[in-house]
């Protein structure tokens, strides 16, 4: 069974109902008492298993459901979890237990935490990794900007994740700039060029990149979809991925399980998530329960690397290796950008910050 | 350029603020003051191009987006629209004009209301359908209801969209049986069945449906991607697609929009949104604005049918008829079902009423 967990607002007198409501929209999703089939009524059925207060008005609900309807596919996973309850705005769905070989079958990352670290000769060291925007830029000023980070002694190098396959910088013209320019480097920095569009380009474009000696690249799941996501990762077991969260939207599905684990059961080797404290609103509890969520032992899973973001400054590394610990990759885009001539010598202070840190 | 407006939750002193951190985000995602790119700061960077009071402490903004930098990709233009600011929880994405090169490029609809009706052999009545399910039933059940569903002289007949490729019932087995069971039947009623996993496997089963004689099916943009889903429509010409709106979140991207227009601009044919007085929280004016985004004029396009759904009864069919008018499929469910030996006569019934309405 799957054990999903689900955060309902409600009055005290109506959370039993509610419960069983979204236990039936999970499953069957019609009236239980117009199903006579017995396989149905004992196996698909979902069940509520316990409901608990939170807060005044605020219930925990945890439902059994069905693993047999996930049917192996990751989209359907997500489907069965909260399809038609993403629908209702007084329901997060907030945690999920699942079957030890339902996990094994998905399989997470191939590469995960110490694959990320072995790709840039890092000891247990936290990674470094900056982006390149803005968009619009054409391919050689992206290179160009490569370049200076790869100088600084950046780790990873990733795409923005709007860049995708527009005429001011298509794809291939900016991986093959882009890795040429690192190639002149030498060091062991690795390029994550972003993948867009659907399966098919996706996989046109790992061709284009693992062509030009790319073996770490970066997906977003909620525009790729769940099970093409998967599939990516099952077919090309020697490239690691980065899970983007564009378009995770603001706690519908909590952060932790979403980007921490469900993105980590599908494959990515390292999840990019926004750090609090900076553009965004996810708190240090949110952020905290989300890293451990991707570190921690499950059902055998490797680890997938954190990735906090989003409006990160030098000045914050100390603060956040003191949160996060050392299994991080510290990401700093516009915050190093901002630097502009002199985007070399701080890239290299990010790094020197990172590796004195004790 | 894409004219995108969000409704943000914003003191009156912050919106100006707030606007231009959205049109950032939503395109160079750095500081702006850190480019010095031309052609990045005249033709990408978002401009906020109004702002307007809705209510107290609720805003209008509207941000004028470069349509190069959705490259022609599905996926890319929701990323373009929502992607990060997704995350933030005071942002709706309200509405979005585009230029008329780029609706003809994504196209919509290949069928739309004239064709749904040609196939059943209807003329301007409004449309029926129901829903096969529970999930966990074999396909010689499923097809079973189909028959009686098809007896009571139902127009089309869905799979629930928990259906997948599940081991109880195998998608290959499931067309065969229900497609045998219809073509036993000889009305021109349609069997509308749910695609589901990678693009690899949707464009599988499209096949097996395409054989068994099928030719109009349903899909989730929000679980199979959007750029996924455009791909099959423009694959696949001669198919009419259903789009499910399951993981499409309450409010965050307003459902007009996003069920409306966006699922229509890709090709839906047909879009399934939850009725007003259902198990579904939207409003009455939410479902009409949802109806018409998908009926009205729009640089061309086909108009796509709504499909209002979710917990109906047949006794509800002549207010919804008043309410939307006959460019409409009438889908009823579990409210069909409940009637279990009774089923074709309550369908028939339903049939009746949606035929005999002036």
């Amino acid at each position: 069974m799957l054990q999903a967990s689900y955060h309902v607002r409600s009055d005290a007198r109506a959370i039993e109902a509610r419960a069983r409501a979204i236990a039936v929209e999970q499953s069957v999703e019609m009236p239980v008492a117009a199903i006579d089939d017995n396989f149905v009524k004992s196996e698909i059925v979902g069940r509520v298993e316990a409901i608990r207060e939170l807060a005044d008005g605020q219930f925990e609900v945890r439902i059994a459901l069905s693993a047999a309807t996930v049917g192996g596919d990751a989209g359907q996973l997500i489907n069965m979890l909260y399809g038609n309850t993403s629908i209702h705005d007084d329901v997060v769905l907030h945690d999920v237990e699942l079957p030890s070989d339902l996990v094994q079958m998905f399989g997470g990352p191939r590469h995960g935490l110490d694959g990320l670290r072995q790709r840039v000769g890092a000891a247990k060291r936290p990674l470094t990794c900056s982006a390149l925007k803005p968009q619009g830029l054409p391919a050689e000023k992206l290179a160009d900007l490569a370049q200076k980070f790869a100088r600084g002694g950046i780790d990873y190098i990733k795409d923005d994740h709007g860049l995708a396959d527009q005429a001011y910088s298509p794809f291939a013209a900016r991986v093959e700039a882009i890795a040429a320019a690192l190639a002149a480097h030498g060091a062991p920095v690795r390029y994550v060029p972003s993948l867009s569009g659907d399966l098919d380009s996706m996989r046109a474009q790992i061709a284009i990149a693992i062509d030009a000696g790319i073996d770490t690249m970066m997906v977003a799941p909620m525009i790729a979809g769940f099970s093409n996501f998967h599939r990516l990762v099952r077919e090309y077991p020697g490239v690691a991925f980065m899970a983007h969260p564009t378009m995770a939207g603001a706690a519908r599905v909590a952060p932790p399980l979403l980007i921490g684990k469900l993105f980590r059961l599908l494959g990515a080797d390292a999840v990019v998530f926004p750090n609090h404290g900076g553009r965004f609103g996810y708190s240090p509890e949110t952020c905290g329960r989300l890293a451990r969520a991707a570190l921690a032992d499950w059902h055998g899973l490797r680890p997938a690397v954190p990735v906090p973001a989003g409006g990160m400054t030098p000045a914050r590394v100390p603060e956040m290796l003191d949160f996060y610990g050392a299994d991080l990759m510290l990401l700093i885009g516009g915050g190093l950008l901002a630097a502009r001539e002199r985007l070399t010598a701080e890239t290299a202070a990010f790094v020197a910050a990172v590796r004195q840190y004790r």
